[in-house]
């Protein structure tokens, strides 16, 4: 068992006779070792002597230890549960994970410990992880007294903690396996040492961080511009307008071309969205309908299954990329299209079962359907952004699937599940996997559900109203089947004010989401946090999923519809309150009452916080005016990330660093431009 | 590719290399070929010739062809759905199958189609089966045309009719699969030749057919006692009389001893409880407390993981099976005690993580995780069944696992999933496979609630009340805090009256339902079946999942909370409402007004059917005083099943065949007894 260096604090060690295609071996963005570099020197907190690793029939097993103490994180955006300790997970796309399984849209063979490590099984297999759940026999138990009689489901549920605690890492058919172990010195070290390795984060476009809608499924060129233009007329901030799967001639499967009945001109329609600020997202899946141009080309790659009547390209193939890039540069990136929605890669086949291809499926490159559902939506992802790349313009985009290594690709995930609760949980795990999610709008059922749902959603990586199946916007009805007749409510107007002022507020916060996705770029930190990731020693945190960090200075705590008030857990520290600019000491849980036009913000004693009047889309040349608010003592610089916004000149160097002190503005850099100007600082007095 | 006969109608083709432990390589009961040659001959309706095999690095792949009209069943115990066609079903044990994905309890991985045959794949492994959910790439689909902008769910969701189906098997780790072919004619034939080369169904003791009571964990001696005085002073009629984990010493895991604070003189307990006409059940799980004197005795070949602190028996080996059964035996089962609870045996690993044992374990005997999963609920049956044989006394018991090949096995499954719409689709689903289910009753929430679970439960194979955390019968009080806080309900001797007359009902139906249980037994026929297995041409039974057949007369269609009505489909036919004696013409659906004191229930036309007068408990000697209703003309004989109700006897000749006909009652046999005397028969004029 050798262990190998692979980068600053990164090492590997290889067990038996690994698969050829793994997630490192599909790596086409190699690790920013500079960035790695400026990390602090971690020693691992474990001696990787004490793997254990064997082969048997099913595949092979490797054994890792942990400490009863150790809190366990990870394995991808996971739904339903945050602290994975004691747990088993299913390493397996899923587009319908209903219970506690590990199964997930974007689940992730890399977990990361309190005690201040991570590790990624570099496999593109359905492995099952024990995460401290079982024992050797033999091995002595913390508790090993039993219930006796017990006769109450509590008695019998309570989990216990265990000594001679393992992850139990079983791969099927594998006959080996690469492990990377992560060096911290803590948590946060070690997930940003994973992202670093995996190329760092991916830094959006400023459009990007705008509000998104996506309309109508049935529109036309001439409904859809007209809806555009009224969201202007509204004054409704709005950047991204998303069309579903009415613009292709078919879908399900795709044929990825126009439906010229219904957008007879598509330069025209694109030049006039451009022309209002809109940046335009085209839904599309990677299942190509016979009728497609691209089907000829791809099919001799492609799995032996049909989907939905069309064929599965083999996206790790050198000619099928070349294919599908070159049609989508050609006939709509080069045209303007701003990104896509890539749906459907999530082995929608669970349930219902036909939405995907069988684990059986085979590829002429020897790829089999498993492997395929576990690399899939991270490939797509690959194959169209190098398309963006080509054009020099970035993507902000959308994906439903997504694993190991996906940090640097600017998809973020979303979901049909739709339970707000579960949503809001996926911003706090997202961050453990190199991911970015939305927690998503689509229908609120009520005022109150509707914008609880907003609320979350600006506050998360992409501020998302996906209206696919509701024809007018949701704040004009609330309930769809009256909304789908034209039916406004009589307080359209009042709702539709109070849901502006909420993308009001994202607006405003365009800067300072800007420079938090700048240190996910180049530090590996995630734009948004988990409370367990910046406050691991912190006990208090270990279950927090309910509320997170965003940035380094803004913790949320989102309200769900039909709550009175909500428990919110302030760390050690002082905190203001974002709205009232209230004081309170950290170190407590308070009770906060949850009034519906607040969502419940803090902000860290000692920020520098600058808010952008709000735009109602961001261009290439929008100058953001900062008001700056100085929340307590002993202020701390806060840095902005000055650039074009759009291109990737950045990585020539082509950018400023804004420094904001509490009295004044400096940047360094050679950026040609100014994004930022400040209007007036604020010092916050103590309330 | 050699096709083999391997019994009347039974063939087997070998592909590639099978592995050595399968659901074949454990049966243990041969097949009752004698009885298949009973069956009408059948050929086989494809060309076993089509079926394709491949090996991969995952496992093997075998494709059997069905056609566009073919209907699928069985995968076992279903709770989410009854028609398998267009699925993929993934066969793995789980015991919290939260969505349709195949998992369950009892996977079974055999299935039966409307063309007439039925297919089992003879392995362990968690099998992944496409049930012509996908064709290969360039099949012609019957719908090939796609939806173009599809603006709702309803369009997205609709399934599509293929062409070109398969049934794609994806069995993981295996080299090679033996598949056994089960030739019809019908459906309903290739099922009862499945259950007869599984060795015929099993045939419960008399006392197994009444009602159960599991009672309050905590319960002690005195209070069991108590209980049990209680339920004969308030004249409940229940035959067994089940302790939860409080009997053990240790429980999670299981000491198998008794706990002598709370039961000090255990042969003087059973004894009473017997006296009174109580068969005595106890639960426990398979997991061995270190404390338990089998513990060391078992270690040598137990499975290398811990489960609650305890070990897995390796129930494959001799060795540890003379140990289990050996202390079953002589510390419980020759004390009198009839039957057990095998709980936790069906893979809670899931959710919760740590219920059981992960699939990397590893057995000395070379099984793995994956496979003791899969037999590991089977295993536990045959091991103490052997005693129950031994002590030439028929047990009737329940599990929470089982798989392959269980027909003869006398355990009836449940599950703690509790949603009674799933709980009567279990019973529609379990006669494809093998299987017996209990759609069991804990609470009601209301009156209401609780009376439709309980006429759900006494029309099925095991009538349970499974009250192992309310304190008092839930009739006392449907809310359990209130119950468990000794409360009563203000009518709570009415609604007992209601409990009591629906046990009776129970009560009534004994003799019909023990002749049912005995064509199982002899004729492979499930007791209780699904309307599309008696009418597979009729495609309105296709997907009924609401209602059902027990025995050949009988129609349940069970009432749920909430209900004001119900529709029933009436198969073509003469039928007779049970309760009004009320004529319908069959071949249309009616709708049937909730009356709450009323389970509808249809008798075909031409039915003589024998309803006992109920007595309290079914005993050696119970003799059952019948009333012979007729329903409709040109009644045709029923026969019942006569002897001693308790011992194996029966398989030595020693049973009674009862015909009764319109006006007469005649036995052949050499069974010494007699259980049956007519009182009366009463024609039914048509209403």
């Amino acid at each position: 068992m050798m262990k190998t260096l692979v980068a600053p604090g990164v090492w590997t060690i290889r067990f038996g006779e690994p698969e050829s295609v793994t997630p490192i071996s599909l790596q086409e963005i190699p690790a920013d070792v500079s960035a790695l570099n400026q990390l602090p020197a971690a020693k691992l907190p474990f001696d990787t002597d004490t793997i254990q690793f064997a082969t048997s029939k099913r595949g092979c097993v490797v054994e890792i230890p942990m400490d009863s103490a150790e809190q366990i994180y990870g394995f991808g955006l996971q739904l339903k549960s945050l602290n994975q300790t004691g747990k088993k997970r299913t390493i397996r796309v899923n587009s319908d994970p209903t219970a506690d399984t590990g199964d997930s849209h974007a689940p992730v063979p890399f977990y990361a410990s309190t005690a201040g490590y991570g590790v990624l099984i570099d496999t593109t297999r359905y492995a099952l992880v024990n995460v401290g759940s079982h024992v050797k026999v033999g091995t002595k138990n913390v508790n090993s007294s039993s219930t006796v009689g017990a006769t109450g489901t509590s008695e019998i549920y309570k989990p216990r903690e265990l000594s001679g605690k393992r992850v139990i890492i079983d791969i099927p058919t594998a006959r080996g396996v690469d492990v990377y172990i992560f060096a911290g010195p803590d948590l946060r070290s070690a997930v940003q040492r994973y992202n670093l390795f995996s190329g760092g984060g991916c830094l959006p476009p400023m459009w990007g961080l705008g509000v998104w809608y996506r309309a109508f499924g049935s529109h036309d060129q001439a409904t859809a511009l007209q809806m555009a233009q009224e969201f202007r007329a509204e004054k409704m901030p709005i950047d991204v307008f998303g069309l579903e799967p009415g613009w292709q001639s078919k879908a399900y499967a795709c044929s990825f071309q126009w439906e010229t009945q219904r957008f007879p001109s598509p330069p025209k329609f694109i030049a006039e969205m451009r022309q209002m600020g809109f940046e335009l997202n085209l839904w599309e899946h990677v299942f190509v309908h016979p009728t497609s141009p691209m089907y000829e080309s791809l099919k001799p790659q492609a799995g032996d299954y049909e989907v939905w009547g069309g064929i599965i390209p083999d996206l790790t193939q050198a000619a099928s990329r070349r294919t599908f890039a070159g049609h989508h540069d050609e006939h709509l990136i080069s045209q303007g299209i701003g990104g896509f929605k890539l749906d459907e890669c999530d082995s929608s086949d669970f349930t219902p079962w036909y939405w995907s291809f069988p684990e059986a499926t085979q590829f002429p490159s020897g790829l089999d359907g498993e492997q395929m559902h576990s690399i899939l939506g991270l490939q797509y992802q690959r194959t169209l952004y190098e398309v963006h790349r080509k054009h020099n313009r970035r993507t902000y985009s959308a994906v439903r699937a997504s694993h190991a290594l996906a940090a640097p690709y600017p998809y973020v995930l979303y979901s049909d599940l739709y339970d707000h609760r579960d949503f809001v949980r996926g911003v706090c795990t997202m961050g453990f996997g190199g991911l970015l999610w939305t927690p998503e709008v689509r229908e609120g059922g009520t005022v109150e559900g509707l914008i609880r749902r907003i609320q979350s959603t600006v506050m998360s990586p992409q501020a998302l109203i996906n209206a696919w199946y509701i024809k007018s916007p949701p704040w004009h009805h609330v309930e769809i089947d009256k909304n789908n007749l034209g039916e406004k409510m009589s307080n359209w107007q009042e709702v539709q004010d109070q849901v502006r002022s909420i993308f009001e507020l994202r607006m405003r916060l365009i800067p300072y989401l800007y420079a938090a996705f700048a240190r996910y770029r180049s530090e590996g930190l995630p734009p948004f946090r988990a409370m367990a990731m910046d406050w691991p020693g912190d006990a208090n945190t270990h279950k927090l999923d309910d509320q997170y960090m965003m940035g380094d200075s803004i913790l949320v705590a989102p309200v769900f519809a039909e709550q009175a008030s909500r428990k919110i857990y302030l760390p050690a520290g002082e905190w203001f309150d974002f709205h009232t600019h209230q004081r309170h000491i950290g170190g407590q849980t308070i009770d906060y009452p949850a009034e519906l036009s607040v969502i419940p913000m803090f902000v860290k004693s000692g920020t520098i916080l600058p808010l952008a009047d709000p735009v109602q889309h961001v261009t290439r040349d929008t100058v953001f005016e900062l008001t700056c608010l100085i929340f307590g003592e002993n202020p701390q610089a806060t840095t902005l990330w000055e650039d074009d916004g759009e291109t990737f000149d950045f990585e020539r160097g082509d950018y400023n660093l804004v420094k904001i002190e509490a009295d004044r503005m400096s940047r360094t850099g050679s950026f040609n431009g100014e994004r930022y100007r400040v209007r007036e600082w604020q010092r916050l007095t103590e309330k």
